[in-house]
């Protein structure tokens, strides 16, 4: 009886000893939920002609929940209308409900984002007020809810008028999509992305701009309905620099990739294409490796040289605190910034005036070299498992790790150790490399040791 | 009259501005006279038959210079005797030069590697004596020419024992082969590289302590000097923490590096070949990441696992202070350290009972991001310029990253604009990534700007 109650309290430490671990163990949870709930019968369309392995299941509910979009099996043939809601529903959770969930996270762990520090990014060492993260999370959920709701309403009816589907088919496509770019996700469930729309600008635009506020972090919504009010109020409102900054790193990058894409495609995929077109092309696909993982043309069409590039945009991913992953934006600036300081021989990290915490680059630092670790021993990993280009297998885990999905077409040939291989890898991308560092650390177990004499090693 | 004096001038400062820059400005000249001593007529076998283009010989000269030992045609085809021993003289002005130049600068430009910290490890500001640092280069020399020396009667008189090739034959390839394994330049002129002495196990005992001698660094082969002197004197000496350390990783690293090799490959190259066969093979190939390059078989007979760890460990290099490319075994030991240190929620980054400066930290980031930057950069460009498989051009650039010289034998086939990529990327990864960003900096510009108020952003 006493070892059952030690077994308990050691499980209940490993599993909830620490907010990080509680959020971990809760992400995990609900993966594990949504797989039970995707291999019901009722979940899937002809369990018999096709059924669903544990392992392709548990694949597309972490894919899910990380919003990654990458799948074993081709969706729209596999699962049942009540299993696509089921998915829609991961995805919302793994989307929305993360995003809120991380609202709070940040604020309970002592990152202590404060309303003042959104505004002025400074830290303040003030506790949060509990009304202050309600209304918080209370404010995305609507926000996010209105923007799912916006592109349902325009892409069903689009999708109805435009004769792609029936009445009900149309509207279930743009309830599953509108999902889908929100988060991020990237699932389809034509079993074609957005080929079909690869000339319906309507649909691309409408696509871009739900995808473009799923991935531009939280704090960028609020302050933009916060702008919206003081509009209509006639008051005035600045937005904070930090929001600034993320909004127009997203911007600057996607515009770089497109330009990126143009210049590599330019005498291959574009040769016969015109210019909105290869515009609007090149436009998509640098948004997508921001994370949506969408494409209205195949990706493996284009060169390798592209596709390092989007190694690269899939490896940084999207903003912090948005249904992205990657290593975020922030950490990637903050780390260029960091580099350019060092060679320029100066002792202070700069942006907008204002001079980079310590401690925030070093983090920076240990994020990226984390991830770049994780990128490259699941990529040795699986060229052990799978007999595949390296090539395709590097595209397959920085699509995993950015949760991007988009893929050179190996998913479903994947071993059943590499489809585990890549699960790990969304995940991770998904919790983030600070959650998972985090994690080995116990509740308030802040590191009392001896102080140990400084040295210093020749390095580099 | 004077605007010719103010060119004069800013060349002066682009070329000479800094220690760095003069270091830069030095060996890029070596390699310049290299390369035209290289093109020579009297350089080659045959220059009507087999002609040597300028790129080729800027080529053989910068892979010399770095110690990397790649080359885009045959050498012993190519060149004549002549040839040959201009090459020897190049590898040895990179290798040892080049070694002893470090030494000095090191000590020059407020490093402040002293003798004392050398022992201790411990950052001192005494300024170092003169005498003490021209004492170091000369030892240096002795110890590295009784290495070559004793190499060279070695591996000569076996060879002409053993009935490989004639007497002059025989110390020629010997003369050849022990300033090329000492410097870790890999480079060879029987055109098989080691493959001949497979089975050899003398060759290669002998060349594995030359290739270890010449990577370990050469704070360690100073100690072993005066280790030996005090064994000679019946008195005590202990080696420094900072040589323990250098020493052991080396070993582990490539004992850790045989054991994957032979676990990767136990079912395929090793197949069908008996224990001490495939031990040797792999505890040859494992240190012949670290960087020498020599191979006694050939590389692309490994699996594609292989390879990626292959990358991994001439990506990390050998020790910093050796003839070796690289990121440096200390960087990458900090920065794993550091990482552990940060998950386990500690503020220290402890080794030996010491906490490593956070400056040296930082640094060891910066120059491991930058690194794989580089890596990065150089596969894509390469990805664009040639029509090769990323697998064999990631391994190619990072061969030329740790100056190792393997390759999955694409060297002879790369564009022009290819060959000066992989140029580029031996000549920074022997420079260092240090050295690399530290040239940016001009003489004392130490920034004195203003101080910006603190700032704190959402990371990962
Ligand atoms: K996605
Ligand atoms: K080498």
């Amino acid at each position: 009886m006493k070892k059952l109650g030690s077994l308990a309290r050691w499980i209940r430490q490993v599993l909830f000893g620490s907010y990080v671990r509680t959020f971990i163990s809760y992400y995990a949870g609900f993966t594990l939920i949504g797989t039970l709930l995707l291999m019901l019968p009722i979940s899937l369309k002809d369990a018999d002609m096709i059924p669903l392995t544990f392992i392709d299941a548990l694949f597309i509910s972490a894919s899910g929940m990380s919003t990654t979009g990458l799948s074993p099996v081709n969706i729209s043939e596999t699962l049942s209308i009540f299993g696509q809601v089921i998915l829609a529903l991961i995805i919302q959770v793994g989307g929305v409900g993360i995003m809120l969930m991380i609202a709070g996270f940040w604020v309970f762990t002592g990152r202590r984002i404060t309303f003042r520090e959104r505004t002025l990014i400074m830290t303040d060492q003030n506790q949060i007020n509990m009304n202050g993260v309600i209304k918080l999370v209370r404010d995305m959920a609507i926000i996010l809810f209105c923007i799912e709701f916006t592109g349902f309403l325009l892409l069903g009816t689009h999708f109805y008028y435009a004769g792609y589907f029936s009445f009900e088919e149309s509207y279930f496509q743009a309830f599953f999509l509108a999902i889908s770019m929100t988060t991020n996700a990237g699932f389809d469930i034509t079993g074609t992305s957005l080929v079909d729309y690869s000339n319906d600008y309507y649909v691309q635009v409408v696509s871009m701009f739900l995808m473009f506020s799923g991935a531009v972090g939280f704090w960028a919504l609020v302050e933009t309905k916060d702008w919206l009010k003081a509009k209509l109020g006639n008051e005035r409102f600045e937005f904070s620099i930090y929001v600034k900054l993320i909004v127009s790193m997203h911007i600057v990058m996607t515009i770089i990739g497109a330009l990126f894409i143009i210049i590599f495609e330019f005498n291959h995929f574009f040769y016969d294409k015109g210019l909105v077109e290869s515009l609007f092309y090149s436009l998509f696909m640098s948004l997508t490796t921001r994370n949506s993982g969408f494409q209205t043309m195949d990706v493996s069409a284009f060169q390798p040289v592209t596709h390092m590039l989007f190694n690269a945009f899939m490896f940084i991913g999207s903003s912090p605190n948005s249904a992205g992953g990657g290593i975020r934006t922030t950490t990637f600036i903050v780390v260029s910034l960091a580099i350019v300081s060092f060679a320029k021989g100066k002792d202070q990290v700069t942006l907008s005036g204002r001079s980079i915490k310590l401690k925030t680059i070093f983090k920076s630092f240990i994020v990226l070299v984390s991830a770049a670790c994780i990128v490259f021993t699941s990529t040795l990993l699986l060229s052990l498992t799978e007999s595949k280009e390296i090539h395709v297998i590097l595209f397959e885990v920085c699509s995993a790790f950015g949760t991007t999905g988009l893929s050179l077409g190996i998913t479903s040939e994947l071993s059943d150790i590499g489809k585990i291989i890549i699960i790990m890898t969304m995940f991770i991308g998904r919790i983030g490399i600070i959650a998972l560092l985090l994690s080995f650390k116990k509740k308030g177990g802040h590191y009392n040791g001896v102080r140990y004499p400084e040295m210093d090693l020749i390095i580099g």
